[in-house]
């Protein structure tokens, strides 16, 4: 990683307006300062790579520092946007929506504001969905709900069609909000956009409530879904404590990273085993899961249990045959599947247990953000709008290092963020569970 | 109903002791005043009744106000209590629990409370639970959590071995916090207790999250259970109103009756069809759940279900061969049932339709008790206190009217509540959903 | 009283209607039944009293049932209706808006629905605020939130001025949503109506979260109020609990009445002291509540009052002339004054105190409904709708014994709702705190 | 800033122990990584500042990164560890100590904790408060609570008496969770042991719901902070529209730094005006706060004010002399004072306005932590633990750059962190509120 420019985002052509907005170019005088279009900030953090700099000469990985620029490529007041969400629901997305909105029309004076219904699908005229004119008037109270005020969709749809409609309605710039494929899709709106040379800015705002998003922080929603389920934990444990052997098994978000599945156990301490796609784990024999759970049971009478949707795939592959034969999808949800080998080995062995399970699920995808996640959905919505008024495109607007930066979306998919069970987080979490270190 | 023994509460002797509380026997002098062991409550309020009585010369039924007795049957400082919780959990058990404790120390200073773990399993010493000392320190706390502290079971003892532990543990009275089967269960402890010519006093405190006991107002949880729900209720309606003709299926408590389900869809009015046990409905037809389904779609492109995991039973029936050549217990779940129907129906009509579906139940059953439930929770806990110490035996706690009162527990076992299709209460459910008086 | 037609309702006139709701007149079809005209309920449950009027041959006092007539006043497609709130927030106003204008909208077809903005100011064209028509697309979400959609504003205008704009605008049905001095003012409308002989129903629906309204059970938004109050006192004990000898004082709502106090207190039983405005007491002597407080330290190291705003009015009695020299208005407020007796008592003894003062007020007052709340605004709002479509008029729709009922505004401001002392609501509360009957 | 011995952590010696955790010292094998002794993340991420060190070749401001070491200083199954809590309250307190007593008694095996009653009051024993033995049962459920477990007191102790007490009792590490003040006694604690070449750790974690110590991305508690006051701020919205000309002011913590006020607006966008101690704001004069608030209520008819405890002080400062002459203290309180002011504005105008004013204070502050603070509290608690037991003294565990770190505490104490006014949260808040850049 010693390229800076592979950071760097790439932009519609030159900065010709002066931007609206009445902010500094100096500092001490009590103003915001206009960001400056070389600002960059380090990525990697470690002295360790900042000598390797110093020894060999190379300039460090960095990043565009976001903010409003003093010169923005698009004439505001005739500037048209429009707004997308796509993929699963995840808390939050109302309150990028309603901040994108607000910036556009309050800073920047854009009139014309179009909502794209029903994600992708909304790009495509075919669907006969139309579009939803937005007012600050009409986001003004949708912060305070979960979903989706423009509704969502999952899949694809045709690149060449959904330019279409964006140059045959003028657009000039596209937010969409959405996860991995949601970006890697506008992303590639982006580079049809180009071939044509065309003058769209598309920008994407990171959704995924599963937080795998690589490089970046933490995604929008992500601190809310592990508040949401934190209680439920708790619950969970008293479920468990309530009977004589007491299981309590509940199945969180996470199809590749474990990270809401973690944090709602470090956030509540009454988890005893967390388990996450990163791991690779074992039910059977003297250090398999099995034999763990029922040391504890043992001892304390109870456990509670969390397991991540994408954990213990390890699991099924030698099952592969009876899956097909059976044609029963029900034994590839790792919660039920586990629930079920619970059952079965404290069945066998004679001891009685008492199991729950629990699969919160949707109750945490569509719950209204909260606060620390409103903070940060307002200040994502307002840095994306201040790049793409600035002409840049097919970037990202987030946080990396607790600071607020711009992305090209081609890194930010290359690969999905995962736990890395190496690291301090990890650690911690092991720390809070008092589970051990490998499980069989 | 003319016959005003029925409600009487049997008492294991005569109260010999006065009371150790210093309370009056005198209006107007701002002290409470001793209930009167003959206060009685009329049961049925409509003038009709009255004139009936009036009528044919008859006494109305009445119940018994519940509250302390200036003479009571035990010497409170050589008082053995115990206390046992039985069945599934139900926000509340732990206020429950802790107001029996303070009542007996702190009112009549009985010394020595003993706590019983895990349901009636933990009075038959072959299980070896032993037995939990209680005191005000030890549950001072524990009204903020869910669950129940002392560990619960599910199903029968012997009862004579049962009755053998209360006496040779001298305990002098039982609490006994259940459902339907536990209210069962210490009737017949009462009835082996009279047998045996004992003097322990058998009390019920009604416990059932679906708020089926008969005639009484409504059992505590209840309140919780549907406050709990109703924001995942209002979330639902999010998820469903994010996606194009976007269906949400949440499945709520409810065995034989609907309150749950009804209450809170009264609570989150989202809600466009509520499903319970005491309705017959059919999917199929002009008239069927589904057609009106569809055109609920057709119109506003989303819908919210709520339903009660014991309704559509009656949908079950001719499937009944299937179900036992497959051994699929699955389909035996009304929501899964319902999703797969809904699925079926739209995907024949080559209707794109998104469906959710959400079963929150252990999260609504071991939540903490709401303010509401937390005050009713401590004053049936106070009552039950009161009526034990005056030797009454076989009767439950419970609010009737808007009034405290004693019941007998063979009364209130008869059968199950249900929710009264011509009632008010459902009237206002219909008028708040807008679905159909009738479906199918 | 004896005399039944002291509840009876007034009616507009003869119902020649039938009513568009498609309901039932028998029993057994499953479907709600119309309520009779006559359908009366008993409102002193005793059977004291009941064996009275028995033997004396006299009618109890009734109150009329509540509930759609299948005989309606008003031609409901042509009517108009209109809606205001006055007074001070409380939670829960919203919700009966909304269900007033489904209720109408929905089940009689009522086309035309104004709202009057900013309480009686807006039925006074000099004020020059408008009105706002309402549909159900308005109101669709204002459940969610605490405060009145319409806005509010406190005293009176005059009562011609305001007939005036009713007829004016053709108003057929007002629906006033207040407090005592509200359903004064709407029963004065209604006398001034029928002095003009004109056919306008006017309805109240009792909103005061002091819960202070007479004969009803309780008023909406009361049940939120101890509920938002709830957690702030467990905060409270824990900032007690903080510091050595530490001490909380909570100031909740309750002018004349101190239920909100008091239930708050049950519900989160970590409260030592409440205090009221029904009792009397005083601050020195032995059996004083800074003596009695100073015991409580001792034992404990803290304490947690909570103290209702209009508490302890004997107190300043006395203090009439320093406090009219001073000017000084603050020492009216009893927990502010308390803060500083207790404060200056215990540098009087050189104990070291750490005195904590919290008023929650505004917080509670202008939360969203909980879900009980809802549920009891969804139907008041319905029966409200169902009585004035009958023509009856200076009603309030309320719930009594719990049942809903329809009760004269002229019965329920005769006098205040307060605290019985000798009642067992009273009792509980000294169950929970453990305080001493008396004080001082 | 070139110094990077600037931020290293003092030791008490050589780390002569073999840790007792089993981590690992390779990559790649699945298992945590002890932290070397040696690793350093670079402070300030600019690539202009980076570049000036590069070209400068000299060293850029370093953090030691925090977590557990290889070898340790304290031999930890005889090591006595002692915690104190002092000044006020802030949610997640309970956390920190559970996270210090669970990371000691589990990974390390220490045997002795002492809990230090109410602040550094319980190091002096003439205050007889005693000690409290810690242990995992007693913490285990201290987390689901505000307050501290230990109590609190604020002010000084004598510096010599207090490491009496330490070295009387065998303790070997101190963990001091407080504030500014709490931060510079723990570190004279520190320089009197080293003074007395005594080999005590003292350790500093940063506690101020102000969120004001230098250098670190936040103290925890803070986001709790602001979430617990946002709700508060979203139903003073509902007061102020519930009346015409409706204004709400509330007033938030914040001394000397705005950060809760300006998050808590930020979170909850119905906020119209956020002040703050950083900004220098009139009250009178055509761009005084009066007028531009005249100017809102004339187009929206309502105001949402949030003012933190410390702004506006210069405001007072020449009122000096009318403060003292009346010595009325009460003007000294922002939120009164602009109550006052604004209430006689408009009087002054003839205009009518209802003004609500609410001050949470305490209801804030001893809230229970949520979510993204309980994850927080333990990992910096294990840090804490891992630091001291490396035998490293006088320094804090925090986060920076969103990383662990640990900083010696006579850097985090140098001076209060700020809200930049031309930083980009402030901008943020601004952009939310759409206040003007400047007032008066």
């Amino acid at each position: 990683m010693s390229d800076t420019n592979q950071f760097e985002i790439e932009r519609l052509g030159a900065s010709q307006y002066e931007s609206p907005l009445k902010l500094s170019t100096t500092k001490g005088d009590h103003l915001f300062n206009f960001v400056s279009e070389t600002d960059r900030l380090v990525f990697d953090l470690s002295l360790e790579q900042y000598n390797h700099c110093l020894n060999t000469g190379t300039t460090p990985i960095c990043m565009e520092q976001a903010g409003p620029r003093q010169h923005i490529f698009f004439e505001s007041n005739k500037t048209t946007a429009a707004i997308v969400t796509c993929g699963g629901l995840c808390p939050g997305i109302n309150n990028v929506i309603r901040g994108v909105v607000m910036a556009l029309h309050y800073f920047y004076g854009v009139k014309r504001i179009i909502g794209i219904p029903y994600g992708y699908e909304g790009l495509n005229p075919a669907k006969g969905h139309g579009f939803v004119e937005l007012t600050p008037e009409k986001v003004r109270d949708i912060h305070q709900f979960g979903g989706t005020f423009l509704g969502s969709s999952r899949g694809a749809q045709d690149v060449g069609v959904m330019v279409d409609t964006l140059q045959e309605n003028h657009v000039d710039m596209l937010f969409a909000i959405g996860g991995d494929g949601t970006l890697k899709g506008v992303n590639a709106l982006g580079e049809e956009i180009s071939r044509r040379n065309a003058e769209i800015s598309v920008v994407g705002i990171p959704k995924t409530i599963d937080n795998d998003i690589d490089l970046i922080d933490e995604s929008f929603g992500f601190e809310t879904a592990f508040d949401v389920a934190s209680p439920i934990l708790r619950d969970a444990h008293n479920e468990a404590t309530g009977a004589y052997n007491g299981i309590s098994i509940i199945k969180l978000m996470g199809r590749d990273s474990g990270f809401i599945a973690a944090s709602a156990a470090l956030a509540m301490p009454v988890v005893n085993f967390v388990l996450v796609p990163e791991m690779n784990f074992g039910l059977e024999g003297e250090n398999g899961f099995l034999k763990i759970l029922e040391q504890r049971l043992l001892q304390k009478k109870h456990a509670v249990i969390v397991v991540a949707e994408g954990a213990g795939q390890q699991l099924f592959e030698h099952r592969q045959e009876i899956k097909d034969a059976s044609g029963n999808i029900k034994h590839e949800d790792i919660g039920v599947f586990l629930k079920e080998k619970i059952a079965a080995y404290f069945k066998g062995k004679e001891t009685p247990v008492t199991i729950k399970y629990i699969d919160p699920s949707y109750i945490v995808r569509c719950a209204p953000a909260n606060s620390s996640d409103s903070v940060y959905c307002s200040r994502l919505a307002y840095h994306a709008v201040h790049g793409a008024m600035a002409g840049k495109t097919k970037f990202v607007a987030s946080k990396v290092n607790n600071k607020y930066v711009y992305v090209p979306i081609s890194e930010v998919t290359k690969k999905r963020k995962k736990i890395n069970l190496e690291g301090e987080f990890w650690f911690s979490v092991l720390q809070s569970t008092g589970q051990p270190f490998s499980l069989g």
